[in-house]
């Protein structure tokens, strides 16, 4: 596999990618297309031992996206910004996948724009992986589009479904709802026409769900629109922090806490292991024609490993072909292209 | 104090509230009443010791309302409930403050028909206490209303506000707006219109906040719209079971862990203190004329008791006046008529 790698991207740019990469390409053997200011990357570089007989080679690219940017001031002014020849790359055949720390919504824009939406989506959604009792669900969108259809929300609960079996492993992967309830007198008018549409999908759709269900297990896909996931994915950061820096606080603050804190070393590693986002990687943008990662700002160079061999598998599993099939069979599609309509929303309440 | 307790409400009803009734008295020597089922309720006071000399008595109410009961059935319906029985004692002078754990939804409509709404305020919020790194920080609305104007957020804000200040005692409680990012450029119709309103008003208001805000310490209030909290509220309750439950796994799988666990015990303890909903009790339902509050269903006896304690606490503090005060002076009150005006939130985009 061959992944596009926007050198550029991110706060710890380019060091932290550059690093991520090297790490990436000694675990994985996958070849890594360094994209961004040649001179900078080389520098970095540089400071291997034989950093040359790696599968790494390194692609200029003159312009950066910075972090503040409008995706579309972004998309019109940077047409050789580092994203948007990674994403190039990948659509002229030479990657098999993007990655990129940089700005999200400026990589989501050129993502559409470059690699183009598979046929039956409307937006693509970008997905999360959330550590959960048997092993991990999926989230999606998580802050791709504030504003969403019911339409939308059926589209993510498709990709997140093929997602969950092909990379998951999921065989009938649970598709759920997000709401303030499981009872369907609950949720938006939002959520309730999406339930009316899920439900007559071939899809393991298991109803309105809450919160909690993206980690107890009982759901292997969440679906909802961005605002609200990624209200969701920031609670579970903050959560996760929050109880991580106080059983720190309260391991310091006795002699018997500080023995059982390093007696619970092993214990901490493998909690890390399981729940730290830096071992899952970036997050797939579902919905274009190929594949496209975007990993945290802050991500750091262990978080640009995993994320370059997460997008490298993801490549291998072909999603994006079975999304479309799965997309044009598992709708009645009479009915669901009267859905199309304006106005439909109103009628159907 | 006198605090009218819902006996009936709750999974482990009438049992565990008698028993948390029983043990917040014997701690904060306030008078509890309790409402429902003379016999049952008598019968569990039964099993203690000496619970004549305690501050306990008894208040009948012959009916009901059931966790699956729409709040509008049981308005009508359910004349002689406990939970309306118990907020009519509020109503009557004969209580300071009423607690359920039964059915929320049907707990706030009874309160809002029994206690009233104070003057300025349009609709009640759900507020919950979230640990942070600080304390505690308030979240409103997690439940009471999904769909919310701007000016319902408005009011959500000043009244969590002065919560923050007079129960978590804040001089200036910074108060955010939850959104999916803290550039102004993101949030939903509602969110940016409620950010242009909230930006004229006497707070503190420190604009656009994400789900984390409300645990690491940066912000005391988090204003949302009932949906949205409680996906908030949910998701934290479930990542913090799945780190516990993680940690337990961890530990139990190796000799060493198990060592480590036993010196961790004290550790495993004041974490619980800290972040345990059951020692906080219970969700205040603000914007009434008087103390109601709102426990979790599954409540056990020891969620019970900090409820009633923390209630006889509100009830302390006249909260409701200091609201009525800062609702009338924190707003320019000719400008905040006109947003009253039918299409002023299309006019104002």
């Amino acid at each position: 596999m061959r992944i596009a790698l926007d050198a550029m991207g991110g706060d710890n740019a380019p060091d932290a990618v550059v690093d991520g990469a090297v790490q990436a390409v000694r675990k994985s053997g996958h070849h890594v297309i360094l994209v961004g200011d040649r001179d900078l990357i080389y520098k970095r570089l540089d400071r291997y031992w034989r950093v040359k007989r790696l599968p790494i080679s390194v692609h200029h690219a003159s312009q950066v996206v910075t972090m503040d940017e409008s995706p579309a001031s972004a998309l019109r002014r940077k047409r050789d910004s580092s994203m948007r020849v990674a994403l190039d790359l990948v659509r002229a055949g030479e990657a098999n996948a993007a990655v990129s720390a940089g700005n999200s919504g400026a990589f989501m824009a050129k993502a559409m724009h470059s690699l183009r939406l598979l046929e039956g989506v409307e937006r693509p959604a970008i997905a999360t992986l959330m550590p959960s009792r048997k092993g991990f669900s999926i989230v999606l969108d998580v802050g791709g589009n504030v504003g969403c259809t019911p339409r939308n929300l059926v589209q993510f609960a498709v990709m997140g479904d093929v997602f969950a079996h092909d990379v998951l492993g999921v065989k009938k992967p649970k598709v759920g709802l997000l709401a303030n309830g499981e009872e369907t007198s609950k949720g938006t008018e939002l959520t309730r026409n999406a339930h009316e549409l899920l439900r007559d999908m071939r899809l393991n759709y298991i109803g309105y769900v809450e919160g909690r269900d993206a980690f107890n297990g009982d759901c292997d896909v969440i679906v909802t629109d961005g605002f609200t996931g990624n209200v969701l994915l920031k609670t579970a950061e903050g959560v996760a922090k929050l109880i991580y820096n106080m059983l720190k606080e309260e391991y310091e603050r006795s002699r018997m806490g500080k023995l059982g804190y390093l007696l619970s070393t092993g214990v901490w590693a493998s909690l890390r292991k399981r729940i730290d986002y830096r071992e899952v990687g970036g997050a797939p943008l579902l919905g274009v024609n190929g594949v496209a990662m975007i990993c945290h700002g802050a991500s750091d160079s262990r978080a640009i490993k995993s994320a370059v061999i997460a997008a490298a598998r993801y490549a291998e599993r072909r999603l994006e072909l079975h999304m479309m099939e799965k997309l044009a069979s598992c709708v009645d599609q009479e009915k669901w292209a009267s859905t199309k309509e304006r106005g439909f929303w109103e009628k159907s309440v």
